[in-house]
């Protein structure tokens, strides 16, 4: 098949590349006859414009790119759901590039996309991710940046997130009001801006019912492999925790499993509360208290300070916190009151 | 900042832009010292290629797509995950875009990504897709094209699959084991080639055993809004199912929720199982029996195809279909023998 490009829809109208062009882009210079004559040739002969070499002439793309750690967790599958749900409306496509909670490589990546292949990009940084060097080189190159969920608090940056500190405190209330006397706080990060607040919340709930802080009571799961055998050897101890807040999603299954072997009722012996939007919490065994996201809304209200930002007849987007509250939904892994 | 492109080092060095161009590819028809000069230059400007104008040039973009419909279902997350593995170690980048399970939008992706920006694609298409021809012009523009689980059997395209239909024969058959006489099997196509094959293998287990099958016992449950509604009125018939079959993981959700709601007791009552790769199934009210995907290993299989077949030293990829088998786990929601 031959390769119809604007040269040879030129040299079959006589007419010049330039004016070939001009016409395909319903430039005023052209007049409406030859116009329709261009028009109806590109059409016939299946003509499609090389991406490359318009993107090259205009340096849009129409094309944002989201940039985060993992799809295997249900927040930020949903979260990309409310991303893609706004651009398709607005006409633009979403390229998805997973970090795996590499560094490096969410270094890569940067450096990959900003050379030209997107306008705009949304990103949810790795739980290593301390420099900024590579996010800042985004905006060098005049790429609008917007944070969710794990921000890099320092820059300046708009970002959305949910009220990480306020909910681990109404979760850890939850806790103690069910009679919980020994809480403890998972994490699989100390260093994430999200991580912070969500341990603060739970330590400030903690003082304001005088319990004295204990290092101990923050388990930090950062490796996978290790992470069940932590939670293991922590419940098997004998002064185990009764209450269990997991700020992260994943922490539920070992949870459950290290229960399960160690043949520790949940709520009666422990009351767990975890982070997730796994639709699965109201069925396990026994259904899930939650702090549930708003992950797709988050998702949603990136993309629409994005977008916006990238439309020529707004403002740049103000370098400002949106925050979407999460919710504490309670189900049966809590409410056993000990007597 | 000044934009570094090849003429501004070709003004600087008082060279021709091809030269300069030549010299970045470490072309051999470049002194040595030349290069040096240049490279010297680009180094301290910070000069990075435009990826437009190189893809323009090479046509190749190293970038791989993937489209697939959904990534809150963890099979195709997982899949990707697989694919993403294979693809670093080979130093390629992985666009992700999602369908939604909407044609036409797959076929507007499909569209937008042939103009030149990827080098190779993988696909599971939506359960409405029919047509071939989005794909098929794929092909004409020489991206190499590789189906996994969801895949069009009437094109002769390599394909990853999983054994649909054993799987399902052997879940029916433990069904029928664990002593269920009437099972009935939902799914959300009867269109998809995955769908046909389960559908078959239920049957064919069926009438192995001697089992008349009856057009009712297949629920197609397309739509969302209505699949819990369908599952409930089925379950609540007097002539309800004493074993179901979901052939795919997002109906387990309703089908439990219908059951608390209904107070038919799995698997007492009502014996599950469903195709899921969700790692929550072992730790669910009742654990769910389920067929699990070697989801991780069709993405990494499907990888290594594709980047061989764009490895010039290799042949043309083979038409011909891999399947990776599954496996049936057996947990709780089956085994309850009745007398």
């Amino acid at each position: 098949m031959e390769n119809i490009t604007i040269k040879v829809l030129a040299s079959k109208l006589n007419l010049s590349a330039t004016t070939i062009s001009k016409a395909l882009q319903d430039s005023h210079e052209i007049s409406e006859p030859t116009k329709q004559r261009v028009r109806a040739l590109a059409a016939a002969l299946n003509y499609t414009p090389n991406t490359y070499a318009r993107s090259l002439r205009t340096r849009k793309s129409e094309t944002i790119a989201v940039v985060l750690p993992e799809i295997t967790d249900h927040f930020f599958a949903l979260v990309i759901n409310g991303i893609e749900t706004v651009a398709r409306e607005k006409g633009y496509h979403v390229l998805i590039y997973l970090t795996h909670e590499d560094y490096n490589r969410e270094k890569e990546i940067l450096d990959y996309i900003k050379k030209g292949r997107i306008d705009g990009l949304l990103i949810s940084v790795t739980k290593n991710t301390i420099a900024t060097n590579h996010i800042a080189a985004m905006e060098q190159e005049n790429i609008p940046v917007i944070f969710f969920d794990r921000v890099m608090e320092q820059m300046q940056l708009p970002m959305v997130v949910t009220n990480d500190f306020e909910s681990c405190y109404q979760a850890t209330q939850h806790l103690l009001t069910c009679g919980c006397k020994k809480i403890s706080v998972c994490t699989i990060s100390t260093n994430l801006e999200i991580s912070k607040q969500r341990i603060l919340g739970y330590q400030k709930a903690m003082t304001d019912n005088n319990i004295p802080l204990e290092e101990t009571h923050v388990l930090f799961c950062d490796d996978d492999t290790q992470c069940y055998d932590q939670l293991y050897n922590t419940l098997k101890a004998k002064n185990r925790p009764d209450g269990l807040l997991a700020i992260v999603d994943k922490l539920t299954l070992p949870i459950y499993l290290a229960c399960e072997k160690l043949n520790l009722k949940i709520p009666q012996d422990l009351q767990v509360i975890s982070f997730s939007n796994n639709p699965t919490a109201g069925i396990l065994n026994p259904s899930l208290t939650t702090i549930s996201q708003p992950a797709f809304l988050i998702g949603q209200t990136a993309a629409i300070l994005l977008l916006n930002s990238l439309d020529p007849k707004n403002n740049k987007v103000q370098q400002d916190i949106t925050t979407i509250p999460s919710e504490l939904i309670i189900r049966n892994s809590t409410g056993y009151k000990k007597l």
